[in-house]
């Protein structure tokens, strides 16, 4: 089955960007490459002040590098515009949808308000997260509180230099019935 | 001299306990030993309400292992009883006070208002986290927002049974000229 992995970059303090959106302080380290992720991955997914992040760093064009991409937004209308597809339904019938047509693992690229809504609906498979060894004091967390208690297994650990450690989790579901 | 190490066992997503206080999350497994952490420190700081966690834990007495404790607190007088000093001013004139007294490492404890105020100060000088695999949803934060960004080198990572991983992390301080 298609899994949704929560992927990002985050400081050791937890953030994914600074309060303003910014995000100077991730790294790519140089002995790190996204290709063995971007491979196992055909649809991005994310919320509306990520899109707006991505457009801005696209110079106001938004480059899905040949992944399906879909935006969760209560403001905008739904449908097919600029390289992506505006969503305005839940999460939970989101998903369903897409893991009943074929295709690879879909990632879930935030930010965490849109993580919140998914973790709400224990519809996170995966944690995909890189950490800088930077605390950067405040920003926009990667896990806003309000969503219940998620069990993970720690598949992997890896570090690269300049002190990044990536860790993949993949989620515990002990009664694992899920349709 | 003498290093200010904070050191705790936090959720995935940054939780130093639950919004009650419990920590009923944590786990030690069965191959991680404290042991050499304890071997590297000989005196422990706390704030009030860690304390108080401390206290209920103990049945009602404060067990410090051998350990000179402090507990940092705005509203007891400061002084010793119960085997612990209550401290009321700044962690800047203590620490600066501590090391110049010799002796082992000094481990901050937590919560994380005190280490909030720790950092403020630029006082925190390793960083020694257990991150368990499971995201709580909500609690209180390791890294309360609120101080200035600070860097740090990854010195040490292992993991443990059930899934734990404790990463070690050292301040870097480009301009190291502290006195």
């Amino acid at each position: 089955m298609r899994k949704v992995v929560l992927g990002l970059g985050i400081s050791l303090d937890g953030y994914i960007a600074r309060p303003d959106g910014a995000v100077d302080f991730l790294f790519m380290p140089k002995d790190y490459s996204m290709g063995p992720f971007f491979a196992t991955i055909d649809t991005a997914v994310m919320g509306r002040k990520t899109y707006d992040v991505a457009l801005r760093m696209g110079g106001g064009s938004y480059d899905g590098s040949g992944m399906v991409s879909y935006v969760f937004s209560h403001s905008q209308p739904p449908g097919e515009r600029g390289g992506v597809t505006f969503v305005n339904h839940s999460p939970r019938g989101f998903v369903e949808k897409l893991r009943k047509s074929p295709g690879k693992n879909i990632w879930l690229m935030g930010g965490g308000e849109l993580a919140r809504d998914f973790l709400k609906d224990d519809l996170v498979d995966e944690l995909y997260i890189g950490i800088v060894p930077i605390l950067i004091g405040e920003g926009l967390p990667l896990f806003p509180s309000g969503f219940p208690q998620r069990e993970f297994t720690l598949l992997e650990h890896k570090t690269f230099s300049k002190g990044m450690i990536a860790l993949k989790y993949a989620r515990t579901r002990p009664n694992a019935k899920r349709k």
